[in-house]
């Protein structure tokens, strides 16, 4: 070797034969994710590159880019599409990013489960999957470009949650290879409750190579929205059909003025100073649904068959975090919060204490067997003192906040070590080399 | 006419070419249903009788027989099957029984609808459905001869109620056709709410000649008894199965011991002295069921996949009132009553507070977007007094009873005069000839 010779270049050398790229754009675009919807992590977390990606077409390949990490002892990241918001997938010590894209195979779809690398694309697989009548049963509003590996690995819950609940439910996944970092990498299969050691661990413990999912029945999907005067009668009325259980939907998504002004391609549907509910019903149960809409007063203003809303852009690319996307489209300065209000007596009671300073966006979904409101409220960033008042507030008044101003995995949604999690990473990352820093259970364990 | 030409002949004579039935032993059978499970109704009812029985196989034959009952002013009692408990189907006043199993053509089947006559039964509907993937949203355990029109008639919940909840429920009835007793009878067609003109009316108000209903995707059901050692344990797991967004399922019934004695054709599967749950289960969702059924201490002592389970009989004919059946085979004197506990707090309050005298048998259904325990609780039967103890003391305990006692409509499940039901009852029927003596509202207004 020469004196210029870095040991990435070594590294890249023994993986002869996967493809790498070291280009410093793509490298500073593969080292990243919409990690930007928070001005926090912006600062924190602009400046991290891995020093080269790897893009495995195989599991075994995995095993080599594996070896070689744990070999050199550098850090690995997983990504898949990069479409999450807390940095998940951004390395903060540099190293091998390890892009499971091409991973992409399906390996079996039956009715009811399917089995997938990482790799495959949330839509893609769909589109497959409805040739059979079924599909995925939730997916974030990244959808068309999500793989299923990194929804997995950082994901929680999307369209489709106000029926199957949340991913970390027992049943929304069945099985998983994992490929581990020891000195001698090995496969590691997890079936029923063992998943949950990876399941959203945002790669800290184990290289995903295949995993087992459930599916839905396939409904057409129709595509409603509807507006209404008072923000919370749109609230209620999306309580009310969450939980109707003779309707069938995917999706009940509620957004305060000025919220719908940010959506652009849907202002003919979006009367002026009006709140509204974005929704997938399925198309044989739209007339109980009109029923509904007509009791708390709504107006609907927009409605698409399945097969109207395949051929545009979906609705669900206004939900959920795509809301935040619109809304910072339009005013860069504005950032989010993810909050469990569990119910509308809280919603209501935020919504009149925080005024104009939070858009109340509200996303239903079921918890533990019950619909209930869950927010990803819009407000101008000022300074973190005030981004902490408010979610000290929040949770003072008995929401549950899923911080997505933070890149550590505790700090996030659930708040507590996991010491399953923990103790799956002992035995499957000794070295601590998977997307160190993000989970605190190991750096409290490593600086101890 | 002769002598002894009386007002039924004349009726039987007019409505020639329409099959009438007046041996006395087919009209005995055709009068009543399973109304003995109640030693109350007992008493009332057994001595009922219809003087004829008329069986039209098409709507123009109903018109015709509204015609002839409005002519004579006789009184008319519209049965399905009589499978129903409540006597909803036995004439208090005699008159003509129009036993709608002839009128029995399904229109049409579609992906998530269909279009059926009130005679069609349920089991012969799904077997055709499932073809095309589907089956009926909600069915009663004596789904293999009751008919959908009875259902809807009489019935109120069933095997599915845990997914789609009670037929009330908007959306779980789309549209009816009915042929009043008006002087000149005509067809009235109900969509959307409208349809809760007749849904659950007994009959009083309309006879239902065509139903629009909504469908369910057909899993394949597999049947699972699981055995525990303490009775509030396999509560607590029937609860967590029900509200487990992840796990697909028709059924979570739960039987408190001795119940499980009375199923004669399990016993292998139910150890002497063990609670136990009966379920109805996705195929492709046993195994987080068996992680469910772990984290409880229960043991599965039960499993058929859908195509065994279809072979024999369904353990859903030992669920809901089908307990009831098996265990008054074994002990006649034993009855039962039929409770919204809400919460399994107030399983357990009655579980202690009963001891022996009360036997638990939950069944679990979604109520407005919540799964709670329903109940139908076996005892042996004393006095009329004692019951009607039993049933204050559960409603001064915050349970809601829907009375199993009485063929009042309103006295059973509801309580509360329905006043859309009554002013349809005006409209269809002013000379009060539907079933008389079943709705409260109106036998209260004609005697003002």
């Amino acid at each position: 070797m020469t004196s210029t010779t870095t040991i990435w270049d070594t590294i890249a050398a023994e993986l002869n034969g996967i493809e790498i790229i070291t280009d410093p754009t793509q490298l500073a675009k593969l080292s990243l994710d919409y990690y930007h919807f928070s001005p926090i992590l912006e600062a924190q977390l602009k400046d991290k590159r891995g020093n080269l990606v790897v893009r495995p077409a195989t599991e075994a390949e995995v095993m080599q880019v594996a070896k070689t990490c744990v070999k050199h002892k550098v850090p690995l990241t997983v990504r898949g599409a990069g479409t999450g918001n807390y940095g998940q997938c951004i390395p903060l010590e540099g190293g091998v990013i390890l892009d499971t894209t091409k991973m992409n195979q399906i390996r079996w779809i039956k009715p009811g489960l399917a089995c997938v690398e990482p790799g495959v694309r949330m839509a893609a697989f769909d589109k497959q999957a409805r040739e059979i009548g079924w599909e995925l049963r939730m997916a974030p509003s990244t959808y068309r470009t999500a793989t299923i590996g990194g929804f997995i690995g950082g994901g929680s819950v999307g369209m489709g949650s106000i029926t199957y609940g949340q991913l970390r439910d027992r049943g929304n996944l069945r099985a998983l290879r994992v490929v581990t970092l020891e000195d001698e990498p090995r496969v590691i299969q997890l079936r029923g409750d063992e998943v949950q050691k990876v399941n959203h661990a945002y790669g800290t413990n184990g290289i995903i190579t295949e995993l087992e999912i459930p599916l839905a029945p396939a409904y057409p999907w129709a595509e409603i929205i509807v507006a209404f005067d008072e923000f919370m009668t749109a609230a209620q009325f999306g309580q009310a059909l969450s939980d109707s259980d003779g309707i069938v939907k995917k999706m009940v998504s509620i957004h305060a003025w000025p919220i719908p002004s940010y959506f652009a391609a849907l202002q003919s549907y979006l009367p002026q100073g009006k709140h509204c509910a974005l929704l997938m019903v399925s198309e044989t149960d739209l007339e109980p649904l009109q029923e509904l809409v007509r009791e708390y007063g709504g107006e609907i203003t927009y409605n698409k068959t399945a097969q109207e809303a395949s051929k545009g852009t979906s609705i669900l690319e206004f939900t959920w975090n795509h809301t935040t996307l619109h809304a910072r489209s339009v005013d860069p300065n504005l950032t989010y919060l993810q909050t469990f209000y569990f119910t509308l007596d809280r919603v209501e009671h935020m919504y009149h204490h925080f005024g104009d300073e939070l858009a109340i966006h509200l996303e239903f979904l079921r918890f533990g067997g019950k619909a209930i409101p869950a927010g990803l409220q819009l407000f101008r960033f000022t300074t973190e003192e005030r981004l902490n008042e408010i979610i000290r507030y929040h949770e003072e008044n008995g929401t549950g906040i899923a911080n997505p101003h933070t890149y550590i995995l505790e700090d996030g949604g659930r708040k507590t070590i996991d010491p399953e999690q923990l103790a799956f990473k002992k035995l499957v990352d000794p070295y601590g080399l998977m997307n160190p820093g993000k989970m605190r259970a190991w750096s409290q364990m490593t600086n101890d």
